[in-house]
């Protein structure tokens, strides 16, 4: 239990590897660290310090989802990196996918989760000139993001605002990112057209919303539930539509009997061919996500297989007589550096002129984080689920903007804070 | 023999016909008209006249297409119609399936053929306010336009800039509404991106590239046979490539091994497997037509079983890992007339700012119109193939730009002008 390479090598993010390297020596030890001692490991670099870090130890239900306290040395950004004090983190749906070994960009377990993240600047590496020390920052990784301290490439980060706070920015990139790339870059958003917006109250659907208020005259169908309908009609839905009570494609054909220009969909298998037959022509219907794969805690093999068997198959010639178009996009295969940076850009322009805002849901320190992943995959969400690196305080309560009510069982899945645990007690959970 | 009423249905466009009127009974009487003797018709509304009209009598081969001389009372323009005496035509590939029985938009043969051209205004229904006689136009329907004269609703027509000649008002429409709506409606075309052009040197290939000229800094990869090189990069193709002697798969990765941003494909079949391959991420792939359907003169069902079994296949799980997007486009399935006049609006603008010209190939008399197929089949043209309904005049040479040489054959399989053909007759070549 004296921790060694393995765990060391799971608080770090996969692109920072150099393959030949050793894990850094001064990571060695572990220890259980207790609440508040955190500052204590500030001192000097050599010494140790602790991190707290969300831990995928294996694939399966919430509980797979650790908390580590690892000891390790202060991590030094090598030429080209900067090392970041991580004060927020978003929570995506990707990673319920990745909880459950249905998101391939993810590193097998055990390996620290997250994918973005806001914090502060505590070290640069060599040839760094455009980001120092104290910069409030957005960081983007592959993985990773849910610790405290997090060396990534300088180059995915992004100064933010004054004004932004470290949950806004935190809330910012994946969405954001997304729904800009589907609208503007694969679609061609434009004056007068009309958008279906599944799953409307989610983070990625209140940021495609905001970005459509963006374009003049641009008409929104959003689906959610009847209880986010006035949250999602004030951020700019013109139609909200309860997918839980009505069909959502008669609906629409009744207030737009052709259709509608463009449809954003997570959701996968049958919506997929809905989605398709409510194009107009000249239409774009941009997959997304698989969500309808996603059904209890666990993989569902049998909801996989629906949702595959439902998915739309297509040859040219249908997409011909149709004269309509068809996209898949996933952030995570965007490899343009360059397509990044002009777009996290953009969104900051936007942020600054007060054109979006992200909508912060709920908050949950690392140890809640089951409740975040409930929060999220029970769809009871309207907007951002955030993850806190900083201790919970005993006194605290709920850090929740909904009702109180939806999150009474709350602690009932409490995740332990734990020591390290030996590679081979990962791999035992595994199986 | 003596005409009645099926031959008179073959000389009106479908869109014209109300279901239970009968035919017009002015044009019971069928003769042979001698050529030149066409003026003679025009004396009074209610005494026959002679229209030249290029009639498809089954599917097959060239020799399918007829030149028929009907005579006929002047055909009456209902409330928002007009009647346009036609100047010049449109050849396009459509016409070379519909022939051959493999464009399900073609009415059923005997069929008067022809989607586009371009004549002056003879008479104007009740209601048309925007048009008048004597009004240069341009005119499409979805069939009929190979003909003297042609009734067809105001809507479809759009007025000619004085400095358009016929000839380019008859080359416009299909093309660049085409090339228009495929670059600038689905694609997304902006400053710095890249286009692959196939049949660079067709009448979309040149529409194509004209278009992308007119934004910034876009590369244009257009592939010909090396003689149309010169041609097509004084149009404005960045990197011509002779696809007969070499793979433009590579040739395109050893210009920009990432690839491009947009695939034209008008091919079908294993080509659109190379264009999705070529596609960049967030690039999008545009089939618009299934060229290597058709190989020989009549239908060839080995081509069509080729290119339908290597016709790309995608599930949207394949385009979400590839952030691709795949469309089909095809005009005739265009049904948006909103979309129609402000395209061709569009276009007209930017002929007169002189963005745009449509480049003329070659122009055959209606006697000639085996001669004008052929040299598209055989992919011989640059630009649009023109068919002009004026008859030839014995002494007149080859109106084409390209070589003499190339048309040597040209009047061996002439179309034979016919009297109009009775049913009957014409069943029994359709088998």
């Amino acid at each position: 239990m004296s921790g060694e390479e393995a765990p060391t090598q799971q608080q770090q993010p996969e692109q920072e590897k150099t393959p030949d390297e050793p894990p850094p020596s001064a990571a060695a030890a572990a220890a259980e660290a207790p609440q508040g001692d955190s500052g204590s490991g500030a001192a000097a670099e050599e010494k140790p310090l602790t991190c707290r870090a969300l831990v995928l130890i294996g694939h399966g239900g919430y509980d797979k989802v650790k908390l580590q306290v690892k000891t390790q040395g202060k991590p030094q950004p090598k030429a080209g990196e900067v090392l970041v004090r991580v004060k927020a983190c978003g929570l995506n749906f990707a990673e319920l996918l990745g909880r459950q070994g249905l998101y391939e960009l993810l590193p097998a377990p055990p390996v620290t989760m997250g994918m973005e993240g806001s914090g502060v600047i505590e070290a640069v590496g060599e040839d760094v000139k455009d980001r120092k020390v104290g910069d409030r920052v957005i960081a983007l990784s592959r993985s990773g993001m849910w610790q405290e301290l997090v060396v990534v490439p300088a180059e995915r980060t992004f100064v933010m605002p004054d004004e932004m706070s470290f949950e806004e920015g935190a809330a910012l990139p994946v969405n954001y990112m997304t729904a800009y790339m589907m609208l503007f870059e694969l679609a061609n958003l434009r004056p007068g057209k009309s958008v279906l917006i599944h799953m409307a109250a989610g983070g990625v659907g209140i940021a495609a919303t905001q970005l459509c208020q963006t374009v003049q005259d641009v008409t929104v169908f959003g689906t959610a539930s009847a209880s986010k309908h006035e949250t999602i009609a004030q951020g700019g839905v013109t139609h909200p539509i309860d997918y839980r009570t009505k069909d959502y494609v008669e609906e629409i054909r009744k207030i737009s009997p052709k259709g509608v220009d463009i449809v954003l969909d997570p959701l996968g298998g049958s919506d997929t061919q809905k989605g398709f037959s409510l194009l107009k022509p000249m239409g774009m219907l941009i997959v997304f996500g698989a969500a309808n794969c996603v059904t209890g805690q666990k993989k569902n093999l049998l909801a996989m297989a629906k949702t595959w068997y439902n998915q739309l198959s297509l040859n040219t010639l249908k997409l011909m007589q149709a004269n309509k178009a068809v996209c898949g996009f996933h952030l995570g295969y965007v490899t343009d550096e360059q397509l990044f940076s002009r777009t996290m850009m953009k969104l900051l322009e936007l942020y600054r002129q007060g054109k979006i805002k992200p909508h912060i849901d709920s908050r949950y320190h690392f140890e809640e984080v089951t409740d975040a992943m409930k929060r999220m995959h029970e769809r009871q969400n309207i907007g951002k689920v955030i993850l806190l690196p900083e201790p919970k305080k005993e006194e605290e309560k709920p850090k929740s903007n909904a009702e109180a009510g939806e999150n009474a069982e709350k602690n009932e899945a409490a995740v332990s804070e734990k020591k390290e645990e030996a590679t081979e007690e990962v791999k035992a959970e595994k199986d």
